[in-house]
């Protein structure tokens, strides 16, 4: 893709430049032209790639520059780079820089682009199509470009014009395991039994439900299992990950790239004093409704969400610390709280929930320590799952869930950073229920938290999510209600059924 | 107080009201003042009190009625009763009512009010005031005096003067248990210790912590001392309740009376459709700024807000049902997530935080079967409390948390229904935190979702919330952290401190 930028600014100074300091601008125009705008350009470079000032002239309190420039020292760095130079060029005349004033961007791109994306896009006042490409003015403050916008502005083209290309690409999917077969011990929906038995009931909000002592000792079966089996021999200890995600997280971890659809978004009180909030709560004793549009005026946010994606919240616990060689691979896990999705509506089983329970195990060290404890963990599940609960199951390598969570399609080009999914045949609709994952993140959190180890080597960090709804949806469909036909170990976690409850 | 109410309204028919139906007519206002209005009204109700229809006149399509009362079949509800009764009337002449049209309404109020408080009021149009009383002229539907607006209003205003009245006395406070002293062993602050020890760091949200394993150790400690000597002898099974709480269920709890400004509200996107929501996402992509305004006027809400009090969203699971009397008293508790309350501001320990992790027990029966096993649970935590923490606390009855959250002060008229706290001193501040509770809370929550009993007796329930932040600052604030001079079962519990990090 041809890539150029046009950038039109005045440097504005404390006091008129004087006829005196003019030749001096001259030269250190020059010096950039040769040599400041040089700096760091692959020499393979053309020299037209590279930034360069134009033209400038002086007048009164503006040094006016025109610099254009390939993708080689962007103009916008070119600008930022020269101001620095002149600084102490003026400072001998006694004259600050005060300021930046842009007065025109433009940014020319060549080659496949995604037409109809780019008229939709933040910071673009106008966009001129030709035969050959699209000319695109922006409206830009010096601080965007220093934030570097005009930068993100053309990654991000070239993304949309990638996915663009990749079209309507399914998943990436590749078979890399496939548990024997297992005797089929009921085909009903499992869900649908819970409820006629009274072990769970829908909760008030959607996609949400009550569980009642049954099912949860269900879980709490498989919880020990996963403890006894998978997670203490494999020497993880356990953590408590705040559930509540600030924008500051999701930043670092990269779901701001692209989770909002599912969020569940959460605001705070502009100010708990109660005075504030009488004539709501008297509203509400008068009415017996809520108010909710006089409620939305005095709330700030959103700031952020509802726990999503389980591990990011962990992260401020390393963020900008330097670990010891010798305390990894580091390794933890939490099962403190719930996660929250907006899926699509509609009636679901357990199995496809907005509230949710999981058990998050997570894991930083080398490269090589990470990888390696993604393999102990796949065959400790493995054992679990063919020997301890007799699951029909597989495991496929998928999209990793990170870039599924940014938008993103296909698969890392490290063959070892990558998502592998676990899926186990649900009888009743002779479906797959994807009920939990292992994921290689190879260096995305520890970079995007600055996390560093000591030697020197990059920092890697994996995660596996176990679903307790997922594992409970995924037993009961393959193996039924009667408990006497149940794996011994998990029959005998679950013990009897607890009746708490008896209704009329 | 004195309670007037005065009301004129139009019953609009469906055709002209003809002169040989104005006699059956008159007879109907008859037969309901001298006995329509009086069904249910106490023999000592002086006639003026009663609600009574003081002219009328049909003209064209309206029948023009004027009812008055005072606090028996107050004007709104004989407007009701008369339209019932007149419905057959008019039916004989092939009309039918079609529609209530409110043209005045008026309350008038004489004694003890809190004449600033009015003017703030929902649903009312004019103020009048003068020596003995206060005229209010409402704004009101026919569907607001179904609703029974007018009864609200004059309730919110009783309970204002009550308040008002009330002044700034102190919440009730009464000691009921007082441990044996306890040696100190520690007199530093243990929030400060275990930040220097690397046990906890601030998560990235206000009010939020992440625990590392050390206090998690500690916390499941805990969790087990509650579960093997409290929970399990006294007969409670688990349940998951679920952590986001509907507007609906809070209506139902009496939380929609006062919460709000503590809440952490929740709010959902408009629609799950990426499309939507790409160019909010393109904003961030190429700004690195989240764009709050922009997802602001993308989402619906709020629908309710993150738990709060822990018990409210188990209620669907019994909603409309009547128990049968031998599967109680039902006794269960939940420990699957996290409760967030916005707190004020500035730095505090782990004891007072927005978010926390809390066991709650809940149990229903019957009145006596309902302070039994609160008084069960009472004896487990002395025993707990004082041989197995060995801490020095004490226990008071206090204002029931249940009225604290809808604003009220002051306890229960029935000594069995109320909130005891059970406090801890801090030798570090000498202040005494308050770390757990039980509450019996009579009927409220049966009565707010509707559950009955078989045997025809009241339904009760009761909950005891276990803070896991608030026992381990109080027993980290005794005993330190020099394991070896903990309680034996604590240490044994908590084992070898797990380091698993270390940062250079």
């Amino acid at each position: 893709m041809l890539l150029r930028f046009s950038l039109n600014a005045d440097l504005i100074t404390s006091a008129d430049i004087p006829d005196e300091a003019v030749a001096a601008i001259g030269q250190a125009v020059d010096e950039a032209n040769k040599s400041t705008f040089q700096r760091g350009v692959p020499a393979e470079a053309e020299p037209n790639d590279i930034g360069r000032i134009m033209a400038w002239n002086a007048a009164g309190t503006a040094l006016h520059l025109e610099i254009e420039s390939g993708p080689y020292t962007r103009a916008h760095d070119a600008l930022f780079r020269f101001r620095k130079q002149l600084a102490p060029v003026l400072g001998r005349h006694r004259i600050g820089i005060r300021s930046i004033e842009v007065t025109a961007f433009t940014v020319r791109l060549e080659g496949t682009i995604d037409p109809a994306a780019i008229p939709h896009l933040p910071m673009i006042r106008e966009t001129a199509a030709d035969e050959e490409g699209i000319t695109l003015t922006l409206d830009v403050s010096p601080t965007d470009l220093e934030n570097k916008v005009p930068d993100r502005l053309v990654r991000l083209i070239e993304e949309k014009a990638e996915a663009h290309a990749y079209g309507g690409k399914a998943e990436h999917w590749e078979l890399i395991y496939e548990s024997p077969k297992q005797p089929v011990q009921f085909t009903d929906d499992p869900t649908a039994e819970m409820l006629k038995r009274g072990w769970i009931k829908h909760g008030a909000s959607r996609g949400q439900w009550i569980f009642g002592p049954q099912p949860v000792q269900l879980f709490r079966a498989f919880e020990t299992i996963v403890i006894e089996e998978i997670i203490r021999p494999l020497g993880f200890s356990e953590m408590i990950f705040p559930k509540l995600v600030p924008w500051e997280v999701w930043k670092r971890s990269g779901h701001a790239k692209g989770v909002y659809p599912e969020i569940y978004y959460v605001f705070t009180p502009k100010t708990r004093d109660p005075a504030y909030w009488e004539d709501v709560a008297d509203y509400y004793k008068v009415t017996g409704e809520v108010p909710v549009e006089m409620i939305r005026d005095r709330l700030d946010g959103p700031i952020g969400g509802m726990c999503y994606a389980q591990c990011p919240p962990f992260w401020p616990f390393v963020q900008g610390e330097t670990l010891a060689n010798d305390c990894l691979p580091a390794r933890v896990f939490d099962r403190s709280g719930t996660s929250h999705r907006y899926e699509s509506g509609g009636i679901h089983g357990i199995e496809r929930v907005d509230e949710f329970h999981r058990i998050e195990v997570l894991w930083l060290g080398t490269a090589d320590q990470t990888v390696e404890v993604a393999d102990r963990l796949h065959e400790a599940y493995t054992r679990v799952f063919d020997e301890l609960l007799e699951l029909e199951w597989r495991c496929a390598r998928v999209t990793p869930w990170f870039m599924a969570q940014e938008g993103l399609v296909g698969v890392s080009e490290n063959e070892s950073i990558g998502t592998r999914d676990y899926e186990a045949i649900l009888p009743y609709s002779n479906g797959w229920l994807e009920f939990q994952n292992v994921s290689v993140n190879g260096n995305k959190y520890p970079k995007g938290f600055n996390v560093k180890i000591q030697s020197g080597a990059e920092c890697w960090s994996g995660c596996s999510g176990i679903g307790l709804e997922r594992w409970t949806a995924a037993f009961l469909a393959q193996k039924g209600f009667d408990v006497s036909k149940w794996p011994e170990r998990v029959a005998k976690l679950m013990g009897e059924p607890e009746e708490v409850f008896r209704f009329l």
